[in-house]
This record gives C-alpha cells, sequence and structure tokens, in this order.
C-alpha cells in the first residue's frame, strides 16, 4: 500500500536582513523543512553599492537583487531538505517588511537597475526604517488636520514617515527626475509577487495601512496637490483598480520564477502581504478580540473586531486587512527588545559581563535571573518605556524614556526589570485604549523573538492580568505566508479555516498571579501617571529637553566643554 | 646669627575611618608635617567589637580607644616628622564627625569601658551616621511641630534622625538600664577634649546644630516628657553651664595626654569642634554671606551671616555656631559623590572599566573624561539628585533620584554627567533658597575630596553663574583645629583674624562661562520643575514606590517571583 504524498505550500517570509522560506503540508502545517538566504547588501546606509553616492542620515536602502536571490537560493534549498517533489508543491506565497517600497517602471523593473538611475539613492527601495522622510510626513499630517480628512482618525491621527506617502513626497521634491520616471510606486510585497507572477497586485494589507486607501478610495488629487502641485497625480502610480483581497490568488508561477524556485509553473501564488499581519494567521490569532503582539526589538499589536471604531494612538484601522470580513487592527509601541538592548550597553557592569561569560549566559539572561530573585515592587522603581517615543497611543517619536525611583542601593538587574515592566506597562495601556474605545480585547498571544523570556511573558500575564498564549512556530511569518498560500490555492476555502488547521499556538502558557498582579496594579498606576503627566501635557519637558538636545548637537559652534580642559589650578 | 625656632599648633581631624594630625606654623600657616592613624575598628555595623552583640539594620557604632589611639600615634608622628620641639608646640585644637555621641559616667568613662556594658551596643558611641533612630526622630519633630516649639524653625522644621535627641531617645526606649546609668550624654567633639584636658566642656557648634540650644536654653522638660515621661531629664546629661565660645581655650594637657602626645603638659587646648564647621576657618571663607561647600559623599553648606532667618530646609542655624558675633547656617545635600560612586557601580559598562584600566584612569576620570567631550545639554537628560533623598531644601529622606530623557542612543558619559549635573542644580537651589530668605551668599568655595573634579568644579561655576574658589589646603579640617589652637594659645586675637593668617583659599579657581552658563539655565528650569512637581506635592510617586518597595521587601511571604521559574512551556 502506497501512501498519497501529502500537498505543501511553500511560505516565504522577506525580513530586514534574509529571507526564510518554510516548506509545509496543507492539511495540517506541519513544517517540513525551512532555509534561509541572507541578503547580501543586507540594508544600505551609507553609501549606494560599490562605493556609490553617500547617503544621508536617516536613510535606509535595499537591493532588489538580494530578494531575488532569496527565490533562486532559499525556496529551492527547502524544497530540497524537505524532499518534496514539485506535483506535491500546490503554491506559494510571501510576506515582507512593509512599508518598504519602490519607484518602478509599468513592466516592474525597479529603477536602480536602469544604469542612468543606479548612481541615484532614490532609485532605490526604501526600507522600512528609512526615516528621512519625517519632514514631509509632519507636513502630510498637517494638512490633512488641517483640512480634516477624513482618513486621518484611521490612523490614530498620525500617518508614519515610514509610509508610502512620506516617502513618496520626499522622492518627488529631492529628485524629480527619478519620480516622474516611477511609473509605478509599489510596495516590495506586491513587487515580489510580481516577480513570481508576472503581473501585478496590490495587496489589501498594504494598500490600507501604508496606502491610506480607505472606503474604497486613496486621499483626493486634491489634498496631494494642496501638499505639492506635482504631487496630485501620485496615486496613479499606486495600480489600477481596487486592492486584492488577502488569501487571493494573485496569478501563478511564470517559467521565469519557476526555473528560480524549481516550483511547476502555473502553481498559484497568493496576493502579498505583511510579516506582522500574516502572523496572525501563523497564531490562529484571527477571530475577533484576538490580540497578537509581535515582539521583538519592537512590538506590533494585531487585532482583528468586528466593530470599527477609532482608537486613540493605533497605527491603522483597516477593513478586510488582516482577514477577510473583520476590521484589522494595528498597534504599536516603538521600543521593547531595543530598550532591553539598551539596558545591556550602558546598566551591565563588568562583574556581571564576566559573570555572564564564565557562566555561559547572555546578559539578557543573566540580567533576568538577578531581576526574577525579587519580589514584584521590590526595586521602587518605574520606567516609561519610551526610549524611541511612543507609537501608540500617545503616537509622539520625540518623547524619551525615563526611570524614576532610584537610590544608591538600585542595581542595575532592577532597573533592567524595571524596563521590562515599563513595556508590559505600555501594552496594557493598549489594551485598554481598545477596550475604551469599544473594541473588546478577548485574547492575548505573544510571537517574536522575546516571546522566548519566560520571565517577561509571565510578567505580561501578571500585568495584562490575562493568560498569555504563544505562537507554536518558531517560524510563524512563513508559516503564515504558507497557509495564505493554501488558500490561494484553494486547498482550505478562506483564511480562518486554513489557520485553524495549520496554524499553531500554545493556549495559556502563563496565567496571571493574582498576588503578583495586585502589586504591579500599583505600579502601573505609577506608570500612568507618569505616562499622563509627560505624555499628554502636564510637563513638556521630554520635548524641551529633545530641543536642548538638537540645539546643542547641531549648533554651528558645537564645541566639547574646552574651556575645563584648561588649567584653572 | 639663631632664627627662633617658629610657633606650631597641632590640629587633630577625627574622621569615619580615621584620625589626621597636622602640625603648623601659627604665623602662616605653613604645614610643617602630617600623620593619619586608621581606627582598628572603623565603623562597627554587624556586631560588637570581638564577636559580640549583633546590632540591627542602619547601626553605626565607634570604639572610643580607636579615637586615643589617634592621640597616641598620629600626634607624635606629625610632631616628628614636623622636627619641632615641645617647646614650640602652643595649642592643639580638634574636629570630629557630628553628631557622633556616646553616653559616659561623669567622669567621663565610656559606658562601653564598663566590664558589665561591655556588651550592650548602647553602650557605645553611635557614630553620625547611625540611622536607627529614624522613628524616634519621626516622633521628635511631630511633636514639636504640634507643639510648635519655637526652635524648630531653626532647624528647617526638622530634626535628623542622627542627632543627640533622636539618638538619645533611642537609647532611653531600646535600654533604660544603660540610659540611667549615663551620667553624661556627650558629643565625640567634646569627649576628646575632655580626654586631653580632664575636665568636661561642651562646644557651641555641637550644642547649637545637634543638642537644640538656641537662645541659651535647651527645649523644655515639658517638651520632653511628653515625648516620654523618662526623658523628661534629659538635659542633665549635657553638661553644667552654656556652651563654651569656638576658639576658646578648654583648658590644657594633662599629664596623661602629654605622656600620649608628647605634647607639653599644660599646653592650651581648644574647645571642640566639628569637622565641617572648622573647614571655614581654614579656607578664610567666615566672612557674612561667604558659603563653604564640603563636597564629597555629601555636601556641607556652611554659611555666616550677619542676618537671622528661617531657611527653608537648613540643617540649622546657630548664633555663633561657626564664628563668634554672627549667625552660622548649615544646609545640606544628602547624596553627591555617592551618587557618583552609584553610576560608576551601575553604568559603567565592561569596555569602559577596560578602557580605564588600560589608560591608568580611574573610572571616574574616564567618565568625566568622556561625558565632558560634549557640549552643553547635548545628552537630553535631566536627573534629580534624591538617591539617598533630600536634605536640603525639601528634607526629606523618602524621596528617590530619577533620570529623564533617555534614549537609544543615551550612553553611560551622558548618565553620569547629568549625575554631575543634578548636583549642581540642587546646590543652586540651597543657594537661591538662602538668597530668598534674605540671606545674601556672596562668594563660594569648595572643599573637600570632589574638589578636585576640575570638570566637576567649572561645572558649579557655570551652573551657579558664580567664581568658584577652593580651599587651598589639603588637609583643610585639620588646619581649621590648629587655627584654632591658634587662637585658644592667645596667638591670634579671634578666629577671624588666626583665619586670615593661618587659612588658604583659591580664589576665583573657576569662573563662568556665559555661552555654557545659558544652557545650563534652561536645564537647571527643568530641573526646578521636576523638584517641585515630585517634592514639592504635584505628584507623590516616590512616597508610593518607596512604600511598596518597603512592603515588597518586609512582606513576610517574600518571596522571588518562583512561579516564572516552574515550567509553563
Amino acid at each position: 500500500m502506497t501512501t498519497r504524498p501529502p500537498n505543501v505550500t511553500v511560505g516565504v517570509d522577506f525580513g530586514t536582513l534574509s529571507g526564510r522560506a518554510v516548506v509545509v503540508s496543507v492539511e495540517d502545517g506541519t513544517l517540513l523543512a525551512d532555509a534561509v538566504h541572507e541578503y547580501r547588501h543586507g540594508v544600505v546606509t551609507d553609501r549606494l553599492p560599490g562605493g556609490g553616492a553617500a547617503l544621508g542620515p536617516d536613510w535606509a536602502l535595499q537591493v532588489p537583487e538580494d530578494w531575488r536571490e532569496v527565490l533562486r537560493s532559499a525556496v529551492p534549498k527547502a524544497l530540497a531538505k524537505a524532499g518534496v517533489t514539485a506535483e506535491q508543491v500546490v503554491g506559494i506565497g510571501t510576506d515582507f517588511t512593509a512599508c518598504t517600497v519602490l519607484p518602478t517602471t509599468a513592466d516592474g523593473t525597479p529603477l536602480c537597475e536602469l544604469p542612468r538611475f543606479a548612481d541615484r539613492p532614490h532609485a532605490y527601495p526604501k526600507l522600512w526604517r528609512h526615516h528621512a522622510a519625517q519632514p514631509h510626513a509632519d507636513r502630510i499630517n498637517a494638512l490633512a488636520a488641517e483640512r480634516g480628512e477624513s482618513w486621518l482618525p484611521r490612523y490614530g491621527g498620525r500617518i508614519s514617515s515610514e509610509w508610502q506617502y512620506a516617502k513618496a513626497l520626499q522622492l518627488l521634491e529631492e529628485d524629480p527626475e527619478v519620480y516622474a520616471a516611477a511609473e509605478r510606486w509599489i510596495e516590495a510585497a506586491d513587487w515580489i509577487v510580481r516577480e513570481l507572477t508576472g503581473r501585478e497586485t496590490r495587496n489589501n494589507c498594504t494598500a490600507g495601512y501604508k496606502g491610506i486607501h480607505q472606503d474604497g478610495a486613496y486621499p483626493s488629487a486634491e489634498y496631494l496637490s494642496a501638499l505639492n502641485p506635482g504631487f496630485a497625480g501620485f496615486t496613479a502610480k499606486l495600480g489600477d483598480g481596487p486592492p486584492a483581497p488577502l488569501g487571493g490568488r494573485a496569478g501563478t508561477v511564470t517559467a521565469r520564477a519557476a526555473g528560480w524556485t524549481g516550483i511547476g509553473e502555473g502553481t498559484p501564488v497568493s496576493v502579498g502581504n505583511v510579516d506582522a499581519h500574516v502572523t496572525s494567521a501563523a497564531a490562529r490569532a484571527l477571530d475577533p478580540g484576538h490580540l497578537l503582539a509581535i515582539m521583538g526589538t519592537s512590538t506590533c499589536h494585531i487585532l482583528n473586531s468586528d466593530i470599527l471604531a477609532e482608537v486613540p494612538g493605533m497605527c491603522g484601522v483597516v477593513a478586510d486587512g488582516v482577514v477577510q470580513g473583520l476590521y484589522g487592527y494595528e498597534a504599536g509601541q516603538s521600543g521593547v527588545g531595543d530598550i532591553f538592548a539598551w539596558a545591556v550597553r550602558t546598566v551591565l557592569p563588568e562583574s556581571y559581563a564576566v559573570e555572564a561569560r564564565e557562566r555561559g549566559l547572555s546578559a539578557h539572561e543573566l540580567l533576568t535571573e538577578k531581576a526574577q530573585a525579587q519580589p514584584v515592587g521590590a526595586h521602587g522603581l518605574v520606567a516609561l518605556d519610551w526610549h524611541s517615543g511612543n507609537r501608540s497611543v500617545l503616537v509622539d517619536h520625540h518623547l524619551s524614556g525615563l526611570v524614576l525611583g532610584l537610590t544608591l542601593d538600585t542595581r542595575p538587574e532592577e532597573m533592567y526589570r524595571a524596563l521590562l515592566e515599563s513595556t508590559a506597562f505600555g501594552t496594557r495601556v493598549i489594551v485598554e485604549a481598545f477596550e475604551a474605545a469599544g473594541v473588546p480585547v478577548r485574547e492575548f498571544t505573544v510571537a517574536g523573538g522575546l516571546a522566548k523570556n519566560r520571565f517577561l511573558m509571565q510578567l505580561y500575564s501578571d500585568v495584562l492580568r490575562r493568560p498569555v498564549n504563544l505562537v507554536g512556530s518558531e517560524q510563524a511569518p512563513a508559516l503564515g505566508s504558507a497557509i495564505h498560500a493554501a488558500v490561494a490555492a484553494g486547498a482550505h476555502p478562506d483564511i480562518r479555516t486554513a489557520s485553524e488547521a495549520m496554524g499553531r499556538i500554545q493556549r495559556a502558557a502563563f496565567t496571571p498571579d493574582e498576588e503578583r498582579a495586585a502589586v504591579y496594579d500599583a505600579l502601573f498606576a505609577e506608570y500612568r501617571e507618569l505616562h499622563d503627566h509627560f505624555g499628554r501635557g502636564g510637563s513638556d519637558a521630554l520635548h524641551r529637553l529633545r530641543a536642548l538636545r538638537d540645539t546643542a548637537r547641531h549648533h554651528t559652534d558645537a564645541r566639547p566643554d574646552e574651556n575645563s580642559l584648561e588649567d584653572h589650578a
């Protein structure tokens, strides 16, 4: 008796530094193999490849060929490791960082690949963390607020400098020739699908969250021309027709892409998607009220709901933005893991570094071990997790962090713990903002690298007074893409069904402890008071300090305190 | 032709861990020699010497024999090094930490030296930093405030737990037998003079600052009996007659003390004094309006004035408290150098520690070097220097510190600099409090170990917008005692004249830079806002955090977060 080999799909997750392909069973999501390909150029921040043009501060570009290499390298490698035949592969799906966006010709050729633009920084894809368009974002927001644009509240009142419009306006104003040559302004999430299928689609997720597509329309030409007359026709570069639904079929694998990947020509390709959003499917976190927190250097929150509301400080709400039939909310904490990394850089004395090395622990493990030896509240500290500003709910990137309650006894691990706690309090503020806006939060699931820190997860459970679920896959975004591919292939009728069959969740991995939660309530009350005092106008000290800092740093006569080096004695 | 050998005096400074003797010329204060003797028992905090009784938390005792050893060891050593004969020594003076206080019999025998009390902690001298009498201090203050005792405003509204009454009340209530046996309750400053002269005096400085002697009287028996009926007669233990004036002659060296010291029997001994206060004479900082800051782990401010005022948060104002004919004010910052030491313990990463070692710098030197490379304000930080509470002007030891403006770019040296700055801002608050109360501050002089940090001194000059003078002696307290000895010996008519002749000051060693001062003004405005918000009732967060901390630490079920150590995964 022979068993029919299982049908599989391929999911490809395009991250910031590498792309990862997985091969999974469409029946139950079993992971058969995975493979990673590191981008040759990584993130381009100083000069263009090959010693080309120098980039300004806050620039971050990528090279499209690096992405193609993932299709040529990681995909066939994963298929080979899985030992599946091309016939078994019924679909492929992808997800990408966002908003990562590039100018192309009408046929999808990146402008940076045209020789005449090869040394023009603006011809390259701008990575999500390209932050040089802040002045443009500021104007976009100010004008939208002034005009009362209806879409603005859908984004918590503020469009990010990372998104399509700010980056495009920067392009227009700083390199109009490249802007004019850009027949298309396309998310990398859609561009890679075009590379697989040979035809252009625009996915509903990035169109909504990054492209200000709301209620069936982009911002008006009138608004855009008020920003800059040359910007009036911008939306023509965003593709024709309405965005494509998630889990839909964008097309099929072309002969060229079949040659790259080893997947059969004609295999269905799902509509593009975003790494964070696609993780919801991997985590079976699609039901209304199920909040998924993807916790890494920062945290992205994804929540579906059947209720449309204006939640303060959310990054966006998009109809069908994550799954058909529900409103998809996104919120965010600008600093989480990178605040913990700051603590390791800053409050890890030599003796701790030596101890960690001798015991074979990471600095985080050592600090966590020392921190958790104390009862809740014994450090007497509270911190604000604003080292890189605050996205939700204050939408203010000019805020900064603080630590309060320091004494001569305060130890490094106590400051570290206070910072861990501050991010949990930040999450609680977001959860409470959803609920206060009438959007219930019923479940809480964590994905991302920080899910491995069990002390942190328990802390979140205690602070939120909720069970914490964990996504049950190490490759959750790629699994999410494979789930979307299965829907596009017709193996499951819709994303929610596919997610139930193929996704992975470990429910109530952590449950709150009443005694600890009671003390955290008291600390959270302090956090909340500081949050409102320094974030909502009680004191504008953080903005004034930033202004002082910027003036001091940019002062043309900027000089060290050289007088103090003279000999006064 | 022979030159007549110069007349000299000996000054002996009794510190926390050692005693130091200097031999100086009475004519011009030239230092001829000095010698140090480390106390054998140092500070007794865990158990009595020889494995005796265990001490409670916050206890700090000393052993009188250690002090006698300074007279037997350091004084003859200094005389020998100076190469002076006994005939050249015209006087000896001493200063001591305060309030360091002990119970003795009527003949001055410390109770701890009686065999029946040798294992009784309360029979030993309580060092200034014995902090176990806080509950007693709290009652002293509450009752004094309730009754409107006229002396309370002379101490900024609050008596310290370090002072004579709190320590004595603790003695009475915790060991009434030792209390009853204590015919005398005497400052170590006066006890050591009794050891030299064989007769008891009480100096006007500690009587005023530590013994609540105001307007010619101690607190009333009525008040004391309201604290505890057994306390009614307490002041009888404080000696007979009025306190002795500073610079006066307490007596002459006895035969026994002459044998110890090598100083001739009958040599004049000046009235006891306190290390901080006596430094004013060494620094020629006795004129009205001349503020002396003795900067070490904490800072003590001494200021003479011809104006009597109630300055908020001062430690005390005493008529003739430093020099005859002027009101002597004392103020203080509870944490200065020990906050910088905390920073070195906490925010000195391994790479910095290695660099300091390789370059032969102290951690403080390295952090200072890195910190001063930045323009003022470029760190974007402001801190509150309340790691061990705030004495002047808030008188609240339950406050704690904070650092505000942290970003992912914030470096250790920036936090260090913000802490340096915070102590300068704390000093500015004190200076402004004096001036606001109508007590002008005309000059500012620094003594103490931190005077060596030239970046810090420049910073103080910029922040205060005043020249900073430095005391011109490395052994300023001992020099100050030698100056007082010269007055007691009749070599100079009074302390101010002697100070002018023998003291040392380096005027305007640092002068303010207008450009830096302007930026510091802006940072000080932030400090002031935080100071008033967290210290004057805007937010009671710091007290609540301390209460949370104390509850967590003292909880009978106190336990680590052991649940987080279980396997939830």
